[in-house]
């Protein structure tokens, strides 16, 4: 049976409801591309939990819209953030549908990877084991780019998404990272997430 | 009255079909960003006309696509294909929904500024003038990004769209461009395609 959690209304603003979904529907698509283009079930899976998000997102924001309308003035100006979000909503269903493709094993035909492989991120999927030397580190201390040309540009918290984090982001253990680079760089950070790499090189 | 045109199968190749119809979508999610942050018509007006095209496109797949699966193998193969094909669609829609918020003049609320803000490209639609000095030019042989800053992105020649044109590629007269740069060069290249700058500076 599909898991459907009630979403009860909460107050947030409306701006930052509006910039995470924008924020996380383009990120969906080119971890569904990298999806289809790795045959990555872990990524799709990370694309499944975001669109699952992106839908009480939705929910969220058309509930607060309401809210924050007290007029037919109100109304009328909010109306088209509440198309933006629904356009968000309708990206983030279409990388979804091309997650789906890996989970349902239905098979990704060559052309379909040809038609990916021009994709500038080759993005990936790493979580952080509790004894890995990065749980605990600020991402700026790490230097990651500096070290292996790796980029975090996502950081799943249990249900929470951090996108683009900020320098002084601290990771934990049990984050999943969403990380871009190239593929020795991003076998090094795997490593060391999983704890069989105990040092960062310099 | 809605115009629809009645789609007629014609033998396309299925991966330069799939590759077309991402690349147009993925430009269409920028353009509509661009539309709404300038409240551009002029742009909005070429994501509904590629709009319109992706559904030609994906008709013609769906098409090749049953013509070319011969038996049950080639089904299971080709079905992951379609579904990315669909995927492609739905982004196409949900760009076409955001240009329609500046189509309708439903006002763009600050707050879908302040969410596309951050895009990086910043893009423009350029329609080339007969008397322009940039008809009948090699896009290379123009040195555009040296010159003032500005690249061009795709060109639609009538009804045909040219994404990520070669170097090599002749502008032609009634071409309209897409281009990506900074104001100032965009504002020269809009003077030289409205011919109202007739050299090119050095």
């Amino acid at each position: 049976m599909v898991r459907v959690e009630r979403v009860r209304y909460k107050p947030v603003g409306v701006r930052d409801l509006l910039i995470e979904m924008k924020d996380l529907s383009e990120l969906m698509i080119d971890l569904a591309y990298s999806a289809a283009l790795f045959d990555s079930p872990a990524l799709a899976e990370e694309v499944m939990e975001m669109e699952r998000h992106i839908d009480t997102l939705t929910y969220l924001l058309n509930m607060n819209v309401m809210v924050a309308a007290r007029d037919a003035d109100d109304a009328e100006s909010l109306v088209g953030v509440t198309k933006v979000a629904r356009a968000a909503d309708k990206i983030s269903d279409a990388a979804a549908d091309i997650a789906a493709i890996v989970l349902q094993r239905i098979g990704i035909h060559p052309i379909i990877r040809e038609a990916f492989e021009n994709v500038e991120e080759h993005l990936t999927r790493i979580g952080v084991k509790p004894d890995s030397v990065l749980a605990g580190k600020q991402l700026g201390e790490l230097e990651l780019a500096a070290r292996m040309g790796v980029d975090v540009i996502a950081i799943r918290r249990g249900k929470k998404w951090i996108i683009d984090p900020e320098e002084n982001e601290t990771i934990e253990k049990a984050d999943v990272l969403i990380v871009r680079g190239a593929p020795q760089g991003i076998e090094e950070i795997e490593g060391i997430a999983e704890g069989t790499i105990r040092e960062l090189e310099d």
